[in-house]
């Protein structure tokens, strides 16, 4: 198959990694903040993040939109979500009616100004119904790019194709047709992360039992956000839910924001100074959108949700919000 | 009230120091294995595993059982699986007709020869029905004992007594009458969380996504196994199931266990060996029980267990075993 990957970034370029180790002719488009990361490998070296060679791709940058789309079979949505609609929009007079598998994760605006999930506001920008799988399910991009074992799931109407295209020995791809539920899961799974970087930070290194409430009254509340948004409770209990919280919580950027903040720094200070190291906290919009998903949608009884959108968007004392958390655990 | 705890290890002796500080009249009785336990506190110094003083503790030792349980309101059950049924057959004449809480995790085999709750079977072995009621949940005793925030669940028709006599400022404690789904979920928590540390030994470091993936399928089985011991689903995915495995699976004996055995070492070895060093690993057995458990009730499609009884019990070889697992995530 001829495959494109649109951006370069970690999750982009080890998904382009998996595809061209299945033999597939690899596209991959980097996005105009990607130049950093083609350039190395234009030069045959390593992408400067996942710090491996990837020789085996056609490369392509920003301008190259419709050359690197030419008689793609898949395409792949590698970008972040504040990405999606400005890649796709200019994507769109390029794309075969072809299946899009999305690794793109969170909620974004539509047109009537709700938070909704990436495809459907992305058909909507480009007023074109577009044929979305969601790649959900507990997958670190450092892991899949070097064939580390792992389960994922894939979500939505053309998910078999999908998944026969990219599994292997070690990627083990599941499908469901749950589209709604995997995104949205894979939307809220940042902000509750968050939350157990959070009691990292207050409790310190015993927070295990802290953390362990944390994480189960996390999949409490998504299961009344996922039934809120149309999707399937059996989704959350599966690789998108559990499995992808799982894997985001035991560490990386969005723990470490939350261990800062629940030190008692203000979050806004700490996420500009991780970017300022390069370091995207998508943990930070990540609870701003969901908590915006959940009043849009009138659900209630989400004590967590609230608690860290309170303590991160509004200033709230960590440890006497924390403490007093009354969970439906 | 008076409040007689049985069993002074790990978790007995952090019940214990929980109940003296809410206020009550703490007898803490310990088991004829136990004197290594209770000799230090004797001469004021600290429990040796918890590392802390007990002072507020009347201390009664293995030979005066009828002396601790004298008048007691409620009785902590703190003896570890295999000590359920010599323990309370011994305490049986002197138990007033009171709640037992019981911290103790695991099956037991019953009169009939088949693997159940630990409830019914000190219930049929003392030949009458005990009050029992289920602490589940993630709590670390080293937590509990230090009064770090936890959040814990306990499930039985007396659960509210006992939550209302030991709940703190920061003891949280939900009540469940699910007594069945969460002795279940607790004597299956220690099999699965071996799981997750076979995925280490084998894997090494980056062993994420696999991790994350075999915790989703271990909530998956084990809401097959509560429905079929009469519990009811949600438990799994509340403190007692989603929440302990969490707070197991981080860290401990069992992973230890696990990482070892992931890296291809024989279980039998393993175990013997840690069990020589002093650390009990309870998953081993517990794969075992939960395994019997399982065939006993006719459960299908348990492609986790069965993988790791396969490793762990018949020696089959750890790599092809768990690269090949078919998960229903």
């Amino acid at each position: 198959m001829r495959i494109t990957v649109l951006g370069a970034g970690y999750m982009g370029s080890a998904m382009a990694k998996v595809a061209a180790a299945r033999g597939h002719e690899v596209h991959l488009w980097g996005t105009w903040l990607d130049d950093p990361m083609l350039a190395p490998l234009e030069k045959g070296g390593e992408h400067p993040r996942l710090k491996l060679p990837m020789a085996e791709l056609s490369l392509h940058r920003a301008d190259r939109l419709q050359e690197a789309l030419q008689g793609a079979q898949l395409v792949v949505q590698a970008v972040n979500s504040d990405g999606a609609v400005p890649v796709m929009t200019r994507a769109a007079p390029f794309l075969p009616d072809v299946p899009i598998l999305s690794v793109t994760k969170g909620f974004l605006e539509s047109k009537a100004g709700t938070m909704d999930r990436i495809d459907r506001v992305v058909s909507e920008a480009v007023a074109r119904p577009l044929r979305y799988v969601h790649a959900a399910g507990p997958a670190k991009a450092m892991e899949i790019a070097r064939d580390v074992l792992t389960w994922m799931s894939f979500a939505g109407p053309d998910a078999a194709a999908c998944a026969d295209a990219l599994r292997g020995r070690n990627l083990h791809i599941g499908v469901t047709d749950d589209l709604a539920g995997a995104e949205i899961c894979s939307a809220l799974k940042n902000a509750y992360a968050t939350g157990l970087g959070l009691f990292d930070g207050l409790v310190g290194k015993e927070a295990h039992n802290a953390r362990a409430a944390c994480f189960t009254q996390a999949i409490v509340e998504m299961r009344k956000l996922v039934i809120a948004g149309g999707g399937r409770e059996q989704t959350v209990y599966g690789a998108a839910g559990v499995g992808d919280l799982h894997v985001t919580a035991a560490g990386g950027r969005n723990r470490a924001f939350g261990e800062r903040v629940g030190r008692g720094r203000p979050a806004g200070e700490v996420a500009r100074e991780m970017l300022a190291q390069g370091e995207l906290t998508e943990g930070y919009p990540a609870i701003s959108t969901a908590w915006r998903f959940a009043r849009e949608r009138g659900v209630q009884d989400l004590p967590l949700l609230q608690a860290l959108h309170a303590i991160v968007w509004e200033d709230a004392p960590v440890a006497a919000t924390l403490s007093k958390l009354r969970l439906s655990v």
